[in-house]
């Protein structure tokens, strides 16, 4: 293995975090806040440690795939270790792993927070808190190449192990280019969401960090109630609207910008996500109003919160533990599934979903017919047989490590339910989870083990797998 | 498709059903019960459609796929409807819809009951109750291969979709002697467990039904406490390692009747199953005994409920719904697992969760060095890629089957743990879930309709899946 090139792009990463922490550093000056020496010495810290490891430049500038998630692996732990000290060194967290916890929770956009009282909190700190959801929405080593020269190679190996879905596509012939028109869609759609939010009287700075947790589909509040406290439709709607936009595709919107918007709307993906969107809505909300709800809160909540479930986001209009077991059911099922693949939603993503089912499908055909050979078409092209297995394999190993972990984490000793759907929503990527961990309640009841391993969870969630789990592969660290 | 050989094939089934209905009639006769004339006109009914579905030969004597999934299917439908026959007229179980269900329990193996007062019930229903456990448990046309002449092409398609497992091992040359070697270990260890249940103070009628039960890895009881009722260390130990005997994959059982001894401990499933149980069951006691119970019963009661759990049979030495959640979490775990192949157990089986984890390990493998190609083995031989790929459609076709199961039962209102766990416990065939369907409570506060999706579930379980979802596929009844 190529050490130090890992090391180099390491450092590289934590240099971009140190630029980036500048920004809540400004505001901590803007506020008067108590928390500027604490940006500061995490900022001096990270430029020390980014300048030494990138000193010299490694001689070989090539590398494989194993040092590709290894990059990303360690770059992703590196940045939420160092992005916690603020938290730490403010006094405001003082706990490095409850920290470390609400900090991987932030970059991996997944939400669920250990704080009980949020508004307590200085603005810089939101704001710097809700700020790694939209750095980790996209992903900084996208940043990265979007900003700093690579290999082609280099780049491709970084892009797939960081960008969520089964399959890499390029929007242009090169990858630097696709990773800037990437973020440049990112940022003008986190700046419509901004001012219709800011129109429809939220204070500046919620519509700002608000709108970052809604781009990264991360799901941090600046209030105590989520979305909730804000009691407006109109910011409900918006929200639960771009919630929806930031679980599409993102290749969806470059085509659209082309000009190519036929061909956008026909993404069979595309359709299969408004298709459950819909009917998840109308059945919940069939559900609710048979219970105590009127039945025009019963769409507005059904909408919002499959909105928010479905995109990985977490936000909350509302207490959904307290909802009838069909639509909690429903919302777990969402949880599973998660957004499209390319966007900055979480979860098993919608395409690969569709080629489960297909794949499903094929299978039964194939009992009745031992000798047809079919094959599987997504947006009318043959998926490669490949890729179809690796479908399969990364359905079960999603399984298998939120089953693993809910055994390890289930030694807290809350309930079945209340572990199984903390676990997922942390796989997941979504944030609340249900009973104990529920929307109206947070995860500091965990013991710091379990927030460890949760944290592990989210990571892994959020990089797809691979990456994380390698890093437990022995193979990974021989030296053959 | 061919009608008339699936007609013919499950007539002979109701045939075989009738005649198997004789030995209850006859304990009614000896008990002198008022059951005589429920089973005597069921036996009546039975012969008579058997009768005239077989009156014409069909020309065409050989089938394909599609038809051997049919009549397994259909003839274990016709045969629980017709089973649940005598509970109805008798009176003792007047609704239809209880007493198919408590009939698809029976014959799936499965143990889940309606009944909340199982003592009062005739000793002749008690029988024939556990008796469908038995006849289940091996396969009742694994039964009509044995005792009929069949093509070999017939007999194949039918073993294939009636014996459980990633795929169908002959013993010998001929299926129908391969069946008699399955029924006649079959019976040689029911009767040996009978005589050493019955040695050790149970009697008679219940150490045969309780035999039965184990046998078929079903789990019905005869006591309201289930096997805690006898409250006997003996009996505990007896039942505990012959369900986990009947767990095993009978083919190890011809090889050591043929002196191949060696040979059968070398299996690579063996290993794992008894490594899982051991390990489990530690767990288990080391958790157990954290709480209110003393050492010895930690151990006595998590090695027969691990082995009554990952055996799929259900019986309950203790109300395991009150432990704490680490080891029902290892019980959901094992529920999900199952038996090995080629045993009366149900579940995923441990060759497919080998061949799941193996595949698991290998793409962790392929990541690190995308130019690798391994091959997955398993008793050092290579496992055909078309199996690998069928295990993880089967492993995701399982977890499908449950999640929209679940999603309809829910409808009832209970909890989520109550409807996932109840749901599991059909589809892997075990018997008690947790929560509200835990080994304290039973299935009877279900609604008529989550009942018939409860048996549905047992049925495809039992059956692999692919028979039951068959019979939703338009392509079955098309004309073409």
């Amino acid at each position: 293995m190529n050490h130090r090139i890992v090391t180099y792009n390491v450092g590289r990463i934590l240099l971009v975090e140190a630029a980036l922490l500048v920004l809540p550093a400004i505001g901590s000056i803007i506020y008067g806040e108590d928390t500027l020496f604490a940006f500061a010495l995490t900022i001096a810290a990270l430029a020390a440690i980014g300048l030494i490891s990138t000193h010299s430049k490694p001689e070989k500038t090539s590398l494989y795939a194993k040092e590709g998630y290894l990059i990303v692996a360690i770059s992703w732990i590196m940045m939420s270790l160092f992005g916690a000290l603020p938290f730490v060194i403010s006094g405001y967290i003082p706990n490095l792993i409850d920290a470390f916890f609400e900090t991987v929770s932030g970059f991996t956009t997944t939400g669920s927070t250990i704080l009980s009282e949020i508004e307590s909190l200085p603005k810089s700190l939101l704001f710097w808190r809700s700020f790694t959801h939209w750095i980790g929405g996209m992903g900084i080593l996208v940043f990265m190449i979007a900003i700093m020269p690579k290999t082609e190679r280099t780049a491709m190996h970084i892009m797939r192990a960081e960008v969520p879905g089964p399959t890499v596509g390029k929007l242009v012939s090169k990858l630097g280019a696709s990773a800037r028109i990437l973020y440049g869609i990112y940022c003008v759609l986190t700046a419509i969401e901004i001012i219709l939010l800011f129109a429809g009287g939220m204070p500046m700075f919620d519509s700002i960090v608000n709108s970052f947790a809604t781009a990264g589909t991360g799901g941090f509040a600046v209030l105590n109630n989520s979305i909730e406290g804000y009691n407006s439709l109109y910011a409900e709607i918006v929200i639960g609207i771009f919630m929806l936009i930031f679980g599409v595709n993102f290749n969806l919107y470059y085509l659209i910008s082309k000009g190519s918007i036929k061909q956008a709307l026909k993404s069979e993906e595309l359709h299969w996500y408004l298709g459950l969107v819909t009917a998840s809505v109308v059945v919940i909300a069939l559900n609710l109003a048979t219970t105590t709800y009127h039945i025009g809160d019963s769409f507005r909540h059904a909408f919002f919160q499959v909105s928010s479930i479905v995109t990985t986001t977490g936000f909350s209009s509302i207490d959904f533990n307290k909802w009838p077991v069909l639509s909690k059911g429903i919302l777990v099922l969402l949880m599973f599934m998660g957004a499209c693949a390319g966007s900055t939603g979480g979860g098993l993503k919608v395409s690969r979903v569709i080629i489960l089912f297909k794949g499903f499908a094929r299978d039964l055909k194939k009992a009745l017919n031992p000798r047809s050979v079919e094959t599987i078409k997504v947006d009318k092209k043959t998926v490669d047989e490949n890729i179809v297995k690796g479908v399969f394999v990364f359905g079960a190993s999603y399984i298998i490590v939120i089953l693993a972990s809910c055994l390890i984490v289930s030694i807290d000793g809350f309930s079945l339910e209340s572990t199984f759907t903390a676990v997922l929503s942390c796989v997941s990527n979504i944030g609340p989870g249900l009973g104990h961990f529920g929307p109206a309640s947070n995860f500091a009841d965990f013991s710091a083990f379990s927030k460890l391993i949760l944290s592990i969870d989210m990571l892994a969630g959020r990089l797809e797998l691979i990456p994380i789990l390698i890093l437990f592969a022995p193979a990974t660290w021989s030296r053959k």
